[in-house]
């Protein structure tokens, strides 16, 4: 039996969560880790993120992380001493990044909760998957949240420049608004214009490209799919910044050379290879000044300013994370986990590699009402 | 006698600062504070910033601030007490908002040697004109500087809408690189995709607009200029992401509606219609993991991870920042301030409405070899 590729599925947390779990244990993860990774492609595949769920996380590890030794199964984190106290720094050891992310996260709330602002600095990491689901997560803990990292392959072109020197380079902010539009906005995307697997899409798809996506192999601007060897940043030097801002910061915690990244066959071999991960939190109660207009609490104010934006006939307007926390309530609605069946055909791939079982009964089509 | 129009000519800081100081008292402001706006605009004339000096900031003084009620000269700051040791809350009372800026940053600095991040943040602020100047300031003091605040006036339709409800909302990070490369790094931009100086720049040169710049009254695109009621955000949802951030944590910190921003006939009188800040200082060392490749020091790491993003044939990659510090050293090495012929007759007014003489002998056209 196979699955028609664009249907939607349904499977429970439990079921996908069991695979991912034997999947990571199958490759030497610790229990703990498989735990924590399968909990996370949970809460991306609630949120209807496509592009970084259990199989592109699983993927990743094939091609840069435990198969490479570029993630270390059961490595330890290792906190460095620190004379500024609101600040934590962290040597992953290359250990699985959505464990250390998820950590991580939970030690700058901590930090905030009592200095206002709390930063953890992560040296020597490993891919962490989806920044988004990290700070969507603290801003639903009452937490103004952000991230940022260094991706794992350069492959975009700085600005004026024709070779690839830069990573994907995400940021990842949220806010705690959910009493206020019932999510947490979230802006969330990477400093490319597009993704690599976005072009790969276009060329089984025989589509052209649009402007400013990307160049080909002598950094000349191309529209053609076949030819793309690197990427641009999104809107020329403001992208361009952005994605610097990622390598500025992971070069003073302990970042090496971008294009080498991930990449431990290339450059003196020892020079790092390794990612950088940037955390920070924010109590709210430390930013608000007490003088909101009209008797407001800051939760009303908030959403005073939010119903401002958004009025005026803004009727079409979306908030960012707004997609993600639709798919978040239709995936609760539902009971259980969206899935394709491509996806779902490399779900049963996964718990093949893994000798765990793949009950295809318990799989069922999503029908729309 | 009058100046050709685009002609460059030297003054000194002196004969600037002068006039600047001159024109601030004349309006009301103490002597420290039009000191410290007069130094202000000197920094920005020095970094060859056009749309944000002496100018600029007692237009928009005219426009926003001690004529109408926006802006108070003599008001004093309060610092709210705060039971987080790291982040400080001010209440600008509507006080110049270069002046509260300059301090705020400075404060941010005392924080982050303490904590590692200091962060403070501004209600009932008036424009602090270049945030880019702050942050290079606090970078070559050898901080990692960011601000953000919320622009005077809701000129900007969120993405998807068609009625401006968001401020053109900058970003401004520095980062401490002078070792690296001879001055601080500084990604600074407005979230809108041109500014609407441009817009009426365009207008005076009967040019059109490019795609995706500006809407007409009815919220659809248009490229005439002419019929630009509002701007869009850069990068469709990227930029107006980054805009929201500005505006939601105004939300937080005690700013209200955004369309009633610097309208104070406009909405509820109890409404408050001011701008807020954030600034937020971090202490590289903090950062800092103490495993950087090939036995480099952080400020050689920074170095080697700048080279290899310029290196590999990207020759012509410039920094952000760059053109700034070039403006910088030419400034210097000229013995002064340069302005446009324009630019020496708006400060030949601005000496005339303070009464202050303006010794036309002292000014010296720029001679290039």
């Amino acid at each position: 039996m196979s699955y028609p590729v664009t249907q939607e599925y349904i499977i429970t947390a439990e079921v996908h969560n069991r695979i991912v779990r034997a999947a990571y244990m199958h490759r030497g993860y610790l229990a703990d880790e498989a735990e924590i990774a399968a909990r996370f492609s949970e809460r991306t595949a609630r949120h209807g993120i496509k592009t970084h769920n259990a199989i592109k996380a699983l993927h990743l590890d094939a091609l840069f992380g435990s198969a490479v030794g570029g993630c270390k199964p059961g490595a330890a984190i290792q906190e460095l001493p620190s004379r500024y106290s609101a600040v934590a720094r962290w040597n992953a050891n290359r250990k699985l990044g959505q464990v250390v992310a998820e950590k991580a996260m939970m030690r700058a709330m901590e930090l905030a909760d009592q200095f206002g602002v709390g930063t953890v600095v992560v040296d020597d990491a490993f891919h962490y998957l989806w920044g988004g689901g990290y700070v969507i997560d603290a801003a639903r803990k009452g937490y103004i949240a952000y991230t940022n990292c260094t991706a794992a392959l350069a492959e975009v072109v700085p600005f004026g420049g024709r070779f690839p020197t830069l990573g994907t380079n995400p940021h990842s902010w949220a806010f705690p608004t959910t009493d206020a539009v019932g999510f947490p906005i979230c802006i969330d995307w990477a400093t490319s214009t597009v993704a690599m697997g976005r072009v790969q899409q276009f060329v089984r798809e025989k589509k052209p490209l649009g402007a400013g996506w990307a160049v080909d192999a002598d950094g000349k601007e191309t529209t053609d799919p076949n030819r793309v060897a690197a990427l641009l940043p999104f809107a020329g030097h403001k992208g361009y910044g952005l994605s610097l801002i990622d390598e500025l910061t992971a070069a003073f915690i302990g970042g090496s050379l971008p294009s080498i990244r991930s990449r431990p066959t290339m450059g003196n071999p020892c020079e790092k290879h390794t990612c950088c991960f940037y955390f920070q939190c924010i109590v709210p109660d430390a930013l608000a000044c007490e003088g909101f207009a009209l008797g407001r609490t800051m939760a009303e104010n908030v959403k005073a300013v939010i119903a401002d934006i958004r009025g005026h006939g803004n009727d079409n307007v979306l908030l960012p994370g707004e997609p993600e926390a639709r798919a978040w309530d239709r995936s609760r609605q539902l009971g259980g986990l969206l899935f394709t069946g491509a996806e779902i055909e490399a779900l049963a791939s996964i718990a093949a590699e893994a000798g765990e079982s793949f009950d295809r009964s318990l799989i069922a089509p999503v029908l729309e009402k």
